[in-house]
């Protein structure tokens, strides 16, 4: 509340780059995406010499995020070519970050991709899994079962 | 000519976006230095999954180019904490970028690096060097003989 929507997602992705560089990697915030260029970027990429992540990160007030279908086309061109884990990070208000590969995902008929808190909360990677320590215990698979 | 110092390294820079991205890199350009953050940061990282670089990108219309000491400091951590090789790219008027291990060029009493146009053109990586192409032939070590 009080912040516009791009602020808070600015400022999301900030919280997102400094959990990065606190886990020891170097992290490059990638410009906002339609700035003069028609390349394939993430918003950022992270790497520690044994493990380069390339994230679209997503925050949402509400029970839902949607990731347009372009920006996960980029994220997934680039990350290809960098040679870098494309991961989708989304991150619900009083919640953690979670993460998702693209081909995880919900597709919508409109071709975007669609997370549900509920489903992040219950399938999605925690950071310590990104940045490759800690790995949570899961069920193998379905993941349906809880 | 006609444009702005500033606005001439800009598009220097993007030039070299491009090349990376031209020899099948994925390549990001970080945000200007100083923008909000105190976070080591070069101006590009690139990879192709098997190469990972970060570069400091100056160019010069003048015989000599002077890159600041905290820059390449910032350029020397980030590219040890991400995993990427860290290069100086110089580009002089009407030549070709050349490249240098920051270790390999000459510190001012004042701290910073200095690049001899002449000194570029003898004992700089080319491009193709960088992105893991063809070698230059190059006599071993010293680099004074020629």
């Amino acid at each position: 509340m009080g912040n516009p929507r791009s602020q808070k997602g600015s400022s999301r992705e900030r919280e997102l780059v400094d959990m990065f560089w606190g886990a020891g990697f170097g992290v490059v915030r990638a410009p906002a995406s339609g700035s003069a260029t028609d390349r394939a970027l993430p918003d950022l990429v992270a790497g520690n010499d044994e493990r380069y992540v390339a994230v679209e990160a997503k925050a949402s007030a509400s029970d839902t995020v949607y990731v347009d279908g372009d920006e996960v086309s980029q994220l997934i061109e680039f990350a290809d070519r960098f040679g870098a884990r494309a991961r989708i990070g989304v991150r619900f208000d009083r919640e953690d970050w979670r993460f998702f590969h693209p081909g995880d995902l919900h597709v919508t008929d409109g071709g975007n991709y669609r997370v549900k808190k509920e489903t992040a909360l219950r399938d999605g990677e925690d950071f310590e899994e990104v940045v490759g320590g800690t790995k949570q215990v899961r069920l193998d698979g379905v993941g349906d079962d809880a």
